[in-house]
């Protein structure tokens, strides 16, 4: 890869004044080689694999809304299935934001469910729940088509690193064909759930506000990804209580969830679109370079690798169906 | 390290009753061996160490106050020198946090320095500066009573990681008498600056508020962390302009801050007080291997490593000289 984009900054150089030929200064930013990119290298995400979430609007009157992009097979599991339906049924309509935890997760449901802070009932689930095992936080991928690539090398967490469907993976087989896992990036949602064996219904959701928890990978349900409105999940007051959950005092500060929505059943002339660079291409493998290796002019000493939660995968909108 | 944890949970396990001595459920939480640390294993931070922000109130009115540990020596470098002399002479007065940007840095000081969003003209700079060079962004350690400890495996950023003086630090070197610098973690705070050969004065600083963008190790001066009242940092709204700069509009949400002080000039009853845990301490040992293998009741799979910017270095309020 490193190759690759030399070249290309050579070819970049020759079309500048001389004054500017100094190859550190006319070195493509990570951003700069993805603003480039073919039109051919991006993915539409299928709105049936997107959430919108409406907040209450902020204190100034701001309306603020998040996208989720679930992830896709043979990731989704169960638990995709159950949020689509908890979705569908109105059930996460009316929910909160009941925990913020700095640097580590801000986590929405039902306020009187598995809340140490809780002074109601909790309202009963939904029909039709799939009930996931353990060996679900795993993916066997056996099949040659469908292996996560490009292979990052390995790390404290995981002997491969990987993209898979504009997701990063980990995993731990020395081949391609063995087991891999979601990772848990910054902004990745996940699954809350109780001591195990449960694993969690996807009544429960969170995403990652900190540096990335990998120890919780393997252990917890990812199943998506917070795509846009990250911020209004971010920012919010961090919860006095135990595991950042907001106390009974506290209540007010609990955000109301208004809807979430499947982008899908969502009149066409609402669906948001969006597209993400596809994690296969080679603009992927430019960008993924070009963060390890910053050459960009405000560096001085380029890191020579980049974590996996440090290529982050670009997602853009696009015009939608409307 | 494993050896010495498992033995430590047998000996907990014979304490308990038959019914608990699943070991799987008696396991210490890295938070329980912290809290068992003898008194011996803390080390006082030192007053002239401790930096004390004191942002505008919040909109509830309730006080913000931001308390930060220096890097000691050979860390600390003219950086630590000049800040010290910007909060003496009373130049951080009265400046405010221009930029948010989210999973990366809350970035504070006067809004009209290097803020392409600036109004006005930038406030004179004290006298008495150092102006640091590159070089400064390494330490080298060739002491060995000097060096970091305890080591811990290589990670993409660096064939070494390690702590020194309670901070996080990487280095390169295979051997112990290398290069070391400080490491780009959550809540680490750095010290802006424009192009190279500009190092910055100190007038910036930044706190990091997502994944550890350990690219901008050996880029940047680090010069200390946040150790209290990270949260005020890390939940103000995110700048609507380039690199969460606040634009001109959003002025507004520039939140002031009235002040900063090192501890030491503060009168005796009002100086707050904090120890860490000693890094080469065996507390700090077991903290760590139950961090990278946690068999608290939670986890299923432990992870079997950790990162750097997980293993957090415990740190205490304690009474202080009032």
């Amino acid at each position: 890869m490193r190759t690759a984009l030399l070249a290309a900054s050579a070819a970049l150089a020759l079309s500048l004044p001389a004054s500017a030929q100094d190859e550190s200064k006319v070195a493509p930013a990570p951003s700069e080689i993805v603003a480039a990119a073919p039109k051919a290298d991006w993915v539409g995400i299928p709105a049936e694999d997107l959430l919108v979430m409406t907040l209450a609007p902020d204190a100034d009157g701001s309306p603020r809304t998040v996208v989720i992009q679930l992830m896709p097979a043979p990731f989704s599991q169960g638990w995709v299935h159950n949020i689509r339906l908890f979705a569908r049924s109105g059930w996460y309509d009316n929910i909160s934001v009941n925990r913020v935890q700095d640097n580590y997760v801000t986590q929405w449901g039902d306020p009187n469910y598995d809340n140490p802070e809780a002074t109601g009932k909790p309202k009963p689930l939904p029909e039709g729940l799939k009930v996931m095992g353990e060996a679900e936080y795993l993916a066997d991928m056996t099949y040659s088509a469908e292996q996560p690539r490009p292979i990052l090398p390995p790390d404290t967490y995981s002997s491969n690193n990987s993209f898979f469907g504009g997701f990063p993976v980990s995993g731990n087989g020395a081949g391609r064909t063995e087991f891999w896992w979601p990772t848990h990036c910054y902004g990745m949602v996940g699954v809350g759930r109780n001591y195990s064996p449960d694993t969690g219904s996807g009544a429960e959701l969170y995403t990652v506000i900190g540096h990335a928890p990998r120890h919780l990978d393997r252990n917890i349900a990812l199943v998506g990804r917070v795509i846009e409105g990250m911020e209004h999940l971010s920012s919010l007051p961090r919860g006095k209580g135990a595991l950042g959950f907001y106390t009974a005092e506290e209540a007010a500060k609990r955000t109301p969830i208004l809807s979430v929505r499947v982008a899908n059943d969502l009149p066409m002339s609402e669906q948001p679109a969006f597209e993400y660079l596809s994690t296969e291409s080679a603009t992927f493998a430019a960008y993924a370079e070009a963060i390890a290796n910053r050459r960009d002019p405000f560096f001085i000493t380029p890191a020579g690798g980049a974590d996996i939660c440090n290529i982050r995968v670009p997602v853009r909108r696009v015009a939608g169906g409307g």
